[in-house]
């Protein structure tokens, strides 16, 4: 960690995998997970193998990821980008516009395509989104 | 984002807050928010204060955090820090040593004592710990 003029305390967060999806802009994302969004794969970075093990199909998981396209300078926004709701602060919503863009999305393992690949259920991610965590529900 | 020897792509997270609690070190922290951690005080950055507008008391909010005593180079632990227990991958776990060490606890708002310090029940966090984001419970 260390401090940066004008920003204070920074952080650097490791990519250690990508999202592969048919979401290929935001403007493909239906709002939440609930709303029919497809089936994705995460391929892992070979140096996090060991992280993985114990994780198995039908495991429900919370995949972190960094949304990469947010705008980190938004503190206000129209909550699901429609106009006609009042503006509010970003952390009194779900916006991917905010100081730190980290997405978190409830899913389940399918498979293990090869062993750094993972499929999952429903993930309303953009293709090419970089992934920083995997937990397990509990 | 840039791309570091060694590390692949990495990412900058900005502190927006910080943790103040009576717990002061790992070994005071419950292993799950249900086991009786304290009440504690997210002390907001002012520079993020339009940020919060639309969260009021009562309100259940997800607190990321930074774990900033967390090994980031653990790929592997004894599940809940019991070595009886055989060893995971960390992204089998909700161990905080992991890659990329970023808590999540869920809690309620239960008052804002200034404008920038947000009174939060139950948080298994130690005190100073950098506050990454704050989020709605939908």
């Amino acid at each position: 960690m260390h401090c940066v003029k004008g920003k204070g305390m920074v952080f650097e967060l490791r990519q250690i995998g990508i999202v592969r999806s048919v979401l290929k802009n935001r403007a493909d994302c239906p709002f939440q997970e609930s709303e029919n969004a497809p089936e994705a794969t995460i391929e892992m970075d070979g140096r996090y193998e060991e992280a993985l093990e114990g994780l198995i199909p039908g495991n429900e998981i919370l995949v972190l990821t960094w949304l990469h396209q947010a705008d980190r300078s938004r503190l206000k926004v129209h909550p699901r980008g429609n106009r006609e709701n009042p503006v509010k602060g970003v952390f009194a919503t779900r916006s991917p516009d905010r100081p730190n863009p980290i997405g978190f999305h409830r899913t389940r393992i399918i498979a293990f395509d090869r062993p750094f690949r993972i499929r999952v259920d429903a993930l309303e991610v953009i293709d090419m989104t970089p992934v920083i965590d995997i937990k397990p529900v509990i």
